[in-house]
């Protein structure tokens, strides 16, 4: 039997038999001769069959194909460069029907996103999503080879805990046998144990989960985290250097690769980020009501039209994409945050901010055992339920930071798309846990 | 200020000025000059302080030094045959202490596994399990390469599901805002949900849950799935095919990168796998029944000491730690396995045993909507519950299969290891939470 050939590869063969695999796209049914247009997970190609004498079985097959219907074909490859897809087609020897597909498809282009959600698995099929998800694969290995090549340790933290990692106020509670547990809302605690484990530098990409009940374009109950942790820096300069290396190596691999396509299928150019601005966030604060913003809140945080104005400051002043904001005031910085040397109201922080839209939050973490207890009293925070946590810091722990990231915010602000529900492989929120 | 070098670096270095960071292994405290042993997350050094005068700073510091106490120490480095670690060693010009360790550590060498866990940060920063999780992330890298290399995509699927994905007995129950959601038990109905999205071949590496109350060695409640599920087979074979292939790149990408430090502390050598013999269960259990075995259940299935005599049979006949049990009776196989064509009681599906004990279960899956709802109906499933996967098979299904593999048995088996709490980053079973 004929190996089967990936859609793609049909260009370099030469004339002869192959034998595709794929769904059916669209079906021409004309008086004497029938193209079928089939799609498989690299492209599509043109299949022919014309309706002479003992070719009614396949025409026949033909006539009754629905769209999506999958189908294995043996026939002989023809290059022709009058055939707009590709110039080639293929003229079917044999047809079979691996499975048959509904006609009345429940979704078409113009659908809504929440319906079409409910049938993601046809969503999925466009060649724009097969793409986005290739370049998020691409996206993704191309920051671990960056890790592995610079000897990290990949960890897989636990998420089922016996405590809140983050607030209190975003935790799924979990039956546990007699007892219950907590989803980790981040890897925080583990990636930093690994520190005091002399682990020495370490990442992680794995599910994190916010009992958030907002229904924003950025906020979802369950993502991808893409975590790292690296010891013996001096600041949290040094998380920002790896930082910005690991986004440039990453947005490289996405550009050789699927740079054409993505600007084909989303009129996006992948644009490789040079030396990113580091703006302290007062600082910031000020640029963008001097350019007349007003801030609602009064927590001293950036708020998301604020984000969006540093964002476009960055990108006139600075030609650049990307923005860190640095130190963060400790009022709105979890109680790990190490403190500024010189200005102990505020910390050795980041958030980098991506087209106006924040992305990853960083520090370097309060690695002295005395002051972090102080920290977590500051904070009014319990001990008696961190005791847990701060053991880690009791047998020495190495000056340590790192940073966390939303992995499907990196993909929505690369592909330019307006909601993380476009760009997650399954969306889950307060309202969707189907499919 | 100098940059820091990593311990492992310092042989390749001239003699001159160097800094190095880690924490205090042991401390020998002379009258007329000390040593310090300290280590990083690349190895071990001797650092060296003659105690003459106007170095009593330097003396008083290190004669205070808890073993586990983090440095930074400048000084120079000089190499010299007669020092046993390395033949070099590091005069100190300057030390700091980051931070002190208590000098009461809570475990030891001989510390019982459960007390182990208790402080496993402590028990991670030996030599050895530094060298498991660098087996670990070389190991699982190798083989996303692997997939990578070969166009599959990477799915990150929710861990957050309205039903059950494999028994309902062993489900964990969320409450989820006003409702309720359960942990996946696997990536299972999510990574065929790809096929029929057109993705072709995707991979998954990625937290699972089972609400499993046993207590053996194998098991735990939290572990990290590795999965794969492609398109286009003919029959489990070609999962077989591609799995073989991939344990063997993943082996030998470890031996190559850890071979040596995995006999030195492990004795054990990591073999590379040849063909790997494929046997039908049914056969299985007559061998291992003519080899003395005696199987107490009735339900056609291999209990463990099966799978050990197993194993021993197939290193014996076959040369290899490496078996295949194919064909397992339906009976003991999920619905969504395929049947077999020649025999309906059988299904397409294989288990993988390595040095006698299981590691993956792979299968072809029924693809056909009618013969699935048979196959539901069979086991008395709801076929209501599982009306959001039927629909999967709905609009166009390819044939495919896949499997999936625990990360930690893998390590476990790799490196001769009696359980997983050992080879677990941190282990989570009925009574373990914490840390």
């Amino acid at each position: 039997m004929t190996e089967r050939t990936v859609i793609s590869a049909l260009a370099a063969l030469e004339d002869g038999p192959v034998k595709v695999q794929g769904w059916v796209d669209t079906v021409r049914d004309q008086k004497k001769v029938q193209f079928v247009v089939l799609r498989d997970e690299t492209g599509a190609c043109q299949l022919v069959n014309p309706r002479s004498e003992g070719r009614e079985e396949i025409s026949d097959t033909i006539s009754n194909l629905a769209q999506g219907t999958m189908l294995t074909i043996e026939g002989d490859l023809k290059a022709d460069e009058r055939v707009k897809l590709g110039g080639l087609e293929v003229k079917i020897s044999s047809i079979k029907v691996e499975s048959e597909a509904d006609p009345e498809t429940p979704i078409a282009d113009d659908t809504s996103i929440d319906k079409r959600l409910d049938w993601r698995f046809l969503d999925l099929r466009t060649e724009r999503n097969n793409v986005m998800f290739r370049a998020q694969t691409t996206l993704v290995n191309a920051m671990r080879q960056y890790w592995v090549e610079r000897d990290y340790i990949e960890i897989f933290t636990p998420k089922l805990m016996a405590s809140a990692s983050e607030s209190r106020a975003e935790l799924f509670e979990v039956g546990y046998f007699e007892g219950k547990a907590y989803l980790a809302q981040s890897p925080q605690f583990f990636k930093q144990m690994a520190q005091s484990a002399g682990f020495g530098k370490v990442f992680e990409v794995g599910p994190v989960f916010r009992a958030d009940p907002s229904f924003t374009s950025r906020h979802a109950t369950e993502f991808t985290g893409v975590d790292a942790e690296i010891s013996w820096i001096d600041s949290h300069e040094d998380v920002m250097n790896m930082h910005e290396e690991l986004m440039r190596t990453a947005l490289t691999a996405v550009k050789e690769k699927h740079g054409d396509d993505i600007e084909r299928l989303f009129d996006v150019e992948v644009k490789i980020p040079g030396p990113i601005p580091r703006i302290p966030l007062l600082e910031a604060r000020e640029i963008v009501e001097s350019r007349g913003h007003k801030f609602e809140r009064n927590d001293l945080d950036m708020d998301p039209e604020g984000e969006r104005e540093i964002g476009r400051w960055a990108l006139e002043e600075h030609g650049s994409e990307f923005v860190f904001l640095t130190d963060y005031p400790a009022s709105i910085r979890p109680f790990y945050h190490m403190r500024s040397t010189e200005d102990a109201s505020l910390t050795r922080s980041y958030d980098l901010i991506w087209n106006g839209v924040e992305i990853a939050t960083g520090a370097q973490r309060e690695h002295r055992l005395d002051v972090l207890e102080r920290q977590v009293a500051d904070k009014g925070m319990d001990a008696a339920e961190l005791s847990f946590y701060l053991d880690f810091f009791r047998y020495g722990a190495p000056p340590h930071g790192g940073f966390g990231m939303g992995l499907s915010r990196v993909l929505m602000l690369m592909l330019h798309q307006p909601n993380l529900r476009e760009v997650t492989y399954l969306f889950r929120g307060p309202n969707r846990l189907q499919p």
